[in-house]
């Protein structure tokens, strides 16, 4: 691709240059969703919110073995023709890039000035974090996937989540008023990013996710269709705090962080209320999101000890339902037999592969059968780019082909 | 002490438990600084402000060798008596406390809920690291101690650092109109604490540091008398990124804390700008914080590294000027020879004992003769206890005593 085409970089823009920055370059908690402005904020998420530790614990690093491929030259059908692993890396706003091959680092490749000790925002794939948390306590008998919200949660009694249950949530099929509209103010995702200090709040907001969330409307009827709603996995994270008396950082950090030999500590975002925000705030680096993935692909093993019981790694990979789904049409044309199911999305093709995805290009691919992890964090100027978002998927899959 | 004496932890006194929090146990931006607030938030900065990471790098982590020792014992002559060095901890608001006796832990202790994870918030402190940094600059030739401020930030050519040299920063004798009165609201510590973010905005105020400094005014002729103003040393961090064109946490990062084979990141709080704070707001592990007393103790030199050239440690430890100092009446009947020079507290005494110091009860004891380097983190009720104050001095002298 030209170099014209080449998205610029945070630097190039001049973003949070100099000392001070000019006011123009200034990314702020009221812009840092915002393009060009989250070329720069998602690599720095605790300069601009409240954020709280989710520690790497006190264990020895543990490197990831490496042996180096060229991944760059493996050629695919993109959205619109030919194209390269390079090139889409280039085009979709690639921050950072790894791919693991067998536990063992083929590709780790950093951009816009990221670096390996860099936290970015995972955006959505916390959800899938928090998936796998709650499966701990499913295994363990303290969480019943079939019990109703407020069973845990009873400042949820009333309102969306009153009859839903942990399943539904799991599965993200509560039926909830929530209007995912980023550009419109009065939308629910609008006013829970001011709730939960995403955006600035306006005069009458409601502050705090945990005030906000009892305020949300049932829809219809729950289990029967595929609402993505990031409310659901709040909830979720809401739950896990009240089982067990820990703030959801300390928990993911007990529970799975510090078991991981992670390199670097993790954070969350966090509201004014301390509450972390299990949908979307955990940052990471690169290749401890890597190391999480690889624990999924080996069922929940890693470094010698069990993290995560396989019983709910086997359930959550094939026990999708491909129901509620279908009314999903784009991501149906996708994978026809796809599910979003235990906060993973789940192509439901042959290979078994499924992944986490945030919004702005934040992606964790899992393929069980080639044994091949790839972690991509990006700044895409839209929340979702399909055309990036598709060229991105394919691109996975053909590296997944190409390493088996 | 009776029990009812020891004073009440964060967790006993209910401060940000629940899941939401009752609001009167809320700890936020607005209240962090006042007790019992602070309890729980000098443990918890990045949950309440924005941060920079000060990353410890992609070295490996060099475990401290340990002898414990039971220091606890050790009495000694307190303000209102004899007392030992427990007393002292539980009297004094110590959230940790660690001894190290020629690199050696003999004494770690945690209270309050910290953690050997936790970043405590060093306050004042982090003027003896911001001083250290500019040290290595000096060496370097690229910072002129004998030049004037706007040498290096033309911003400041007006107001009261015009003509102020940069040795009258590194020893507190510039000559500036500031109030450091923290109930006043008019005063410059509190206006200068809403331009970083420590205190919330007012109508009107100045928002970022790099906004507020050059607002402020010269009072005398520089290099007479010890004031001790933490815009001095903000001053000075702001000269370094001038200097390096690099951030200060990046900074100080990439020439100490990555060097220094530290178990964790540290972090600094930064206002809307950008900008960290030098003058208070980094905040450290106890145990990093002892790698960095412990390297100033070895003239500089870290695990085969020279971190900081020597002839800086040797000129801060022996050049201090006792003139200035003679003008701080309370200091100058602790220490009669003292000095503040460089960024620390240097006791003139004839051990040579040195210290970084800040409000609320942290500690950097640095005796070069016994090789002693004692941490304590703290979180008293008061900016400046001086019961306290002078019963950790002594506490501290007496555990040298001890261990020499």
């Amino acid at each position: 691709m030209s170099a014209s085409a080449r998205p610029r970089t945070a630097e190039e823009l001049g973003l949070m240059r100099g000392f001070p920055p000019p006011e123009d370059k200034l990314v702020t908690a009221a812009n840092f969703q915002d393009a060009p402005y989250n070329r720069w904020a998602f690599q720095h998420i605790s300069n601009l919110l409240p954020t709280a530790l989710i520690s790497r614990g006190e264990v020895p690093i543990d490197q990831l073995p490496r042996a180096d491929q060229n991944l760059g030259e493996i050629r695919y059908a993109g959205v619109n023709g030919p194209t390269t692993v390079t090139e889409m890396l280039e085009r979709t706003y690639t921050d950072g890039f790894l791919v693991l091959r067998d536990g063992v680092i083929v590709t780790e490749s950093y951009f816009n000035g990221m670096r390996p000790d860099t936290r970015h925002l995972l955006m959505s794939i916390s959800k899938s974090l928090t998936g796998t948390l709650a499966g701990i306590f499913v295994a363990r008998g303290l969480l019943d996937p079939a019990a109703t919200v407020p069973t845990y949660v009873p400042e949820l009694r009333h309102g969306a989540y009153g009859d839903a249950t942990v399943q539904h949530l799991l599965d993200m099929t509560a039926s909830v008023v929530f209007n995912e509209d980023y550009a419109d103010p009065t939308s629910e995702i609008q006013r829970q990013d001011r709730a939960t200090g995403w955006r600035v709040p306006r005069e009458g907001d409601i502050l705090g996710n945990y005030h906000f969330i009892p305020t949300l409307k049932k829809a219809g009827e729950h289990g029967r269709v595929f609402q993505y709603c990031s409310a659901d996995t709040d909830v979720l994270g809401w739950i896990l705090e009240k089982i067990t008396g820990t703030p959801f950082p300390d928990l993911l950090s007990l529970e799975i962080w510090a078991k991981l030999s992670a390199e670097h500590d993790a954070y969350s975002t966090v509201d004014r209320y301390g509450a972390a925000l299990p949908d979307g705030g955990i940052c990471t680096t690169l290749r401890d999101l890597a190391r999480f993935g690889q624990m999924i692909l080996q069922q929940g093993q890693y470094n010698g000890q069990s993290i995560v019981p396989s019983s709910w790694i086997q359930q959550t990979r094939h026990q999708g339902d491909n129901g509620p789904w279908r009314h999903a049409a784009w991501w149906t044309a996708v994978y026809p037999r796809g599910s979003y199911h235990n906060q993973f999305w789940h192509t439901g093709d042959e290979h078994g592969r499924f992944f986490g995805w945030g919004i702005h290009g934040q992606h964790l691919w899992i393929d069980p059968e080639t044994k091949v992890v790839i972690v991509k964090f990006s700044t895409g100027p839209d929340a979702v780019d399909r055309t990036m978002l598709l060229d991105t998927l394919r691109g996975m899959a053909a590296i997944s082909e190409a390493l088996g």
